[in-house]
């Protein structure tokens, strides 16, 4: 029998209008300090909608729902529907004020459980060597 | 009471002499399809060794354990304590065969579990205008 992991929600996304914020945690904010200094950040966040046993035996998918695409591996695509329900969006900072870091863009749902936060280091060098199949 | 939310582990990270590869799990196989038209992968995966209640309330540290960097809120590095302890690296793909993924590098432990691999998609056109403090 394998462990299996616990992980805490440390904050959520917020939508409202045109504004789309992440609102930490009170008991997380120390945890910000010195974010500041960086444009954009990793979010990492819970697809807790699809939360289901039979949503996380989803292991095939065509990507982007376009039934053009062919059959692919969760592992091969960003589909929220997978083993683990982990969403990952690079979002570029507009603001942090507090415990408030409002984000030009995310692709997540208001009221969506954010697990983790990091900032972001561009990869030196990979530009040109990166390559993606056709329905990419 | 907020919700927590369960991972189970996908898969291992092997290290061997110069060798580094991931095995997934077999019942999660299926999941490669397609992934060999990528060239790099977002591999995350759980510093399952930091995972004690006082290694997770760690909420600032300095980067890369050097004394000399400021003070930093865990959510501003890529530190292996912090509230989640999700790692997320991107690494080069060199062969995939059957359920284990060769790759170039990670900066993960021999043993570590595997909780998700994402296709890796470059951004577009946001190079130059990522801002990152000093002691990046």
């Amino acid at each position: 029998m394998r462990n299996s992991f616990t992980v805490f929600p440390i904050g959520v996304v917020a939508r409202q209008d045109d504004s789309i914020w992440i609102d930490i945690f009170d008991e997380y904010t120390d945890g910000l300090l010195g974010l500041k200094g960086f444009s954009h950040i990793n979010v990492l966040f819970w697809f807790h909608e699809n939360d289901t046993s039979e949503k996380r035996a989803v292991l095939q998918v065509h990507p982007r729902r376009d039934e053009q695409n062919p059959l692919t591996g969760v592992f091969g695509t960003h589909s929220p529907v997978r083993p683990n329900l982990i969403g990952l969006t690079r979002c570029k900072i507009l603001s942090i004020e507090g415990n408030r870091i409002v984000i030009e863009d995310i692709d997540a749902l208001d009221g969506t459980p954010v697990i983790d936060i990091k900032c972001y280091i561009p990869h030196s060098g990979a530009g040109s060597e990166v390559r993606v199949p056709e329905w990419v």
